[in-house]
Parts: structure tokens; sequence; C-alpha cells
């Protein structure tokens, strides 16, 4: 047992699960609604630390990597829960008042309500356990598994931003003259804004097929969407949107491999068909490629030669 | 801010919340139906310890902790989530697998399907957030709210079981010669069994006013109800039934706290108004005392005097 893919196959396979697999399950809801729900846990030093961030900041990513998931299946966030461990150190301090200030602000702007959770004490390291639902027409969720060879393949927003700040982070003495652009890398790193409205949107007017957010890296999520939908992906490295923040600090080949396995940028990856491209003109997305019959298989054009591309991105294990 | 109960006033009071409060969030799910959804956040450590316990065991527990919160609102048990954090070293061996094997086994019990959930890296301690969800008749939820004066207070099965088991495995070296006593009482710190069916029954007979777990304690889980039904509370200790079990291990005094202030037996508390008592004949429940018009006073009553009870049950900080 290697990764945390192999585990959620394992435990899909030995207990007969079906609805494991996707950004959120599905759950029937009411007659004409389904309930989206979604946990993530966040464990520091795991994932956060806390000398880089803001106890706000934090509550706000907490939330924010949830919303994405309800984001990347076309849902309405609803409401959420918080589950906490707090080392004694931090309860002495208004840390936790701050997390909750920082989350709150961010539930507010998508009217998601705090419904519940749990607090518990932890030896030495904060950890965050963040549940948040949403709800969806029923049948029309976006599901990984919906994208047809032919489909084009689209990203929200700019690639490798967040994996560029976290890079800053990890290497303070390799700083460039950029700072401002260097910033803007780690406040993505750091404050990910969810797709929550052009999620809704791809999904309210069937423009999507299939969709993913982008946490675990490009080369990762498009390999899920593949492998759910039974097709393969090529990609044109020259319409990939690589953030401009990037072009000071890193060289091009660190660019391509931010924008290709970098995690976290919290956009959203959709496939089209040919007839709903169109609908998509005033967008902030770019079209990147197109899903074809090798099942199974990602390919990166530069123009002249293809290349194989193999899913890189973050893994826990 | 000084307990995690003055931290989910703090919270309920600056954001507004009316859903936090019970054991469990009620959400409106259809028409007909609402959603009960609960979180039970535990810390390797803190709230369970690797040494004591089995894999098995544990994934049990995080089960049975949600579970017994849907129980103490009369739902019946649909659908739960597990979002895990794992330290490489247990991640090496089966200890995952064996988690999940004893959490599905009492999940099949209760026909709960796993939909969901996590899985991090932990930098040294396994972690583990259990979420479960029912649902009940709109409307139907048993509250903590709705304890009248005259109504009767009772509480299943027998106290301070598994608070005895925790003593017995902090202080092995005071083992007595009951040691099969012993062994129940570990067994039901280690694998608390749900009261479903109960709860459902006293929901859907409308048998409860208001209702609770146990898991903080006795004296802390009617303080509770008191608190949020706007009602006071004497117990008699002579009807209090006390584990049979404790009996060769700890003194009259110690078995008297252990049953007042032990957690985690996860029986339920309960209050009936007096009409309904006798559809209890058959029930494995005891009365234990009456709910009356002293506004937040617990007295408990030993036939001659009546002394205060303060809740001085189990809390993180």
């Amino acid at each position: 047992m290697k990764s945390e893919f192999d585990l959620i196959y394992y435990i899909k396979k030995s207990y007969g699960l079906t609805a494991i697999g996707d950004d959120c399950a599905v759950l029937p809801k009411s007659s004409d609604l389904d309930l989206l729900i979604t946990a993530d846990l966040l464990v520091e030093d795991i994932d956060f630390r806390l000398e880089w961030t803001e106890a706000e900041w934090l509550g706000h990513k907490a939330l924010a990597v949830s919303l994405s998931d309800i984001a990347a299946m076309g849902g309405r966030p609803l409401w959420a829960m918080l589950s906490i461990g707090v080392p004694e150190k931090l309860w002495e301090t208004d840390f936790v008042k701050r997390f909750y200030d920082g989350w709150t602000k961010l539930a507010d702007r998508f009217a998601v309500e705090l419904v519940g959770g749990d607090i518990s004490r932890s030896p030495d390291r904060f950890v965050v356990d963040s549940i948040a639902a949403g709800e969806v027409k029923k049948g029309a969720a976006v599901l990984r598994s919906g994208a047809k060879p032919g489909d084009a393949i689209f990203v929200s927003g700019r690639l490798g931003r967040a994996a560029g700040g976290l890079r800053v982070l990890e290497r303070p003495a390799e700083r460039g003259s950029d700072a401002k652009g260097e910033e803007k890398l780690i406040d993505r790193q750091l404050r990910p804004t969810p797709r929550v409205e052009l999620g809704l949107e791809l999904c309210e007017r069937q423009i999507a097929s299939a969709m993913i957010d982008l946490s675990d890296g490009l080369s990762s999520d498009l390999h899920h969407i593949c492998e759910m939908s039974g097709v393969g992906a090529e990609i044109d490295s020259a319409l990939l949107p690589i953030d401009e923040n990037l072009k000071n600090t890193f060289d091009e080949d660190e660019q391509l491999a931010l924008a290709l396995n970098g995690g976290e940028d919290f956009e959203l990856l959709f496939t089209v068909p040919q007839e709903k491209i169109s609908l998509l003109e005033n967008a902030d997305v770019s079209r990147i490629g197109t899903i074809n019959e090798n099942v199974g298989v990602m390919q990166l054009s530069d123009g002249e030669r293809l290349v194989d591309l193999h899913p890189s991105g973050y893994r826990h294990f």
C-alpha cells in the first residue's frame, strides 16, 4: 500500500463502495436535489506550517479547499463543519479565534453556515478537518467520469502559482528580485480562491462534461479524469496559462514543471464537448488540449514532438 | 477561553449560529425529513492510546461515538465519512487496513455506508475525524432543550463502566483480583456500543422529551440538558445503575464518582413526561431522578441529604 490513491482504491474495492471517487460524495437529498459532501484533513507540518501563515489565512484555506471540491462538481455550497485539534500552546493565544475569523470571512462570501464540528486537544500539532456540503440538481453533478474523445480540455485562471509560492517559502535564500511577484505566488499558496461561481455556471449551463479541481497538480488531476472516463489526453504546452508571476523567479523548465505538476492552485480543470466551446467566450479559462481515445495515456505536445506525461503531482505517501 | 464548552459558546455567540449545540446538527433534508450530522475528532495520546487498543477496536470506536450522537437525537444512521492522518510508521503496517475492518464491521451492523473522507500523512500521531449522518422525521429530532419540570430522568444500561476501564488501563499496578470484571470494564472503554435502536424507539414513539448521550459523564451531560432546557434536576444516588463490574475493583465512593463523572459509557440520558413512563416497562433503562424548576441547579439525594452536583466530567482543556 504505497499511496493514498492506492488506499482509496483498496478501500473502494474491499468494501464495495460506489460513492467514493469524485471530489465530493453525491448523495440523494430530496426528490429534485442531490447533496454533495467533502472532507479535507490538514495536518500541521504536513499540509501547512504555522511559521509561514497567519491563523486567519489558515481558516480561509481550510474552507477554501473544501469549497473548491464542491465547485469541481458544480455545486452550490450550503453549510460546513470544522473539527480542530488544538495544542495547548495555541489554546492560550488568540489563534483559534483568528482561525475562525478567517474561516467565517470566506464562509460569509458564499453564505456558508457553520453547523457543527468537534474540538479536541492535540499533543503538539494543530490539525483541522474541514467538511463542507453543497447541493446540485439531481443527477446534474459534474463527475470526473464524463469526458469523451474529442472534448476540449480547459483550465481556469493561471497555473503553477500556488506551487511557485510554496517553493519560494521553502527556499527563502533563493528569493529573486521580483518581491511583488513572489508575494502574489505566496498569497495563492496561503489564500487560494475556490472557483465556486465558475463551477456553478459550468454545471447549470451544462457546459462541462467532466470536471476536477487542481489540488494535486494538472498531470495528476488530468490523470484522474482520464482514468475515471476511460480516455486519454493530449496537452499542448504552448497553450498552458503559466502564471506570469513565475517568470522572474523560475527558469522556463521550472515554470513548465510547476504548471504541470504543482498542486494547490484550486483552479478548475474540465472538459467541454466541441459544440459547447463557444459558450465559454467571456470566461477566464484556457483551452489546453483535447481528450482522445488512447485510454489512460496522457501526452504533451510542444508543436513538434509528443512526449508521455505522467501523473507526478503531490502525494501524501 | 478555558474549555471547549466556552469555545463552542464563544463561536455560537460570535457568529450568530443556531445549529450548533446538540449532539448533531439538524438540517433540512427534504419536505418530510431532517438530516442529522455529527463529527468526532479523536487524537492519539489524547483520546486514545495505541498501546491499549487494537486497530480494529479503534475503527469500531471512531464510528461508535458518532453513531451514539445520532442515537441521542433519535435518528436512523445513513452514511459516514472518515478523515485519517497516518504517521509513516503505521503506514508500513496493516494498521490502516485493520482500522477500516473494525470500522466496517460496526457500519455493516447498522447499514451505514462509507461515502468519503480524506487521508493525510501525519508527523507522528494517528488522528481520526469521524463524520456520520442520519435522518429523522422533520421536526422530530430529540433535542437537549425539551426537558420540563416533572419529567422523569432515565439512563440506559449501566454507569461508570467505560471510566472504570480507563482507570484500570491507566493504573495497571493497582489491578485487583477480578480480572474478568476488569476486562469487561476495559472492553466498554475500547469498544462502546452505540444505543441506536433505543434512540430510534424513544424518538419514534415520542417517549423522550430531551436526550443526550453519555460522552462527557452523567453530571456534565445532565448539566447540558438542564442548561439547554432551562430547568434543574434531582438525582437519587440509590437509583444510579452503577456497573456491577466496578464493585470488586473500586470502593463505594469511587464507584459513585465513576458513575456520576466518568465519561464514554455512550449510554443514553433522557427525560420522560410522567404519563409516558409506563411505555418504558420492558426497556433496559433506569429512572434516576426528576427534572424540577431550579434553573441550572443539579442536586444529588442519598435519601437523607441533598448535595449540589456540579458538572465534572471530561473536558479537553
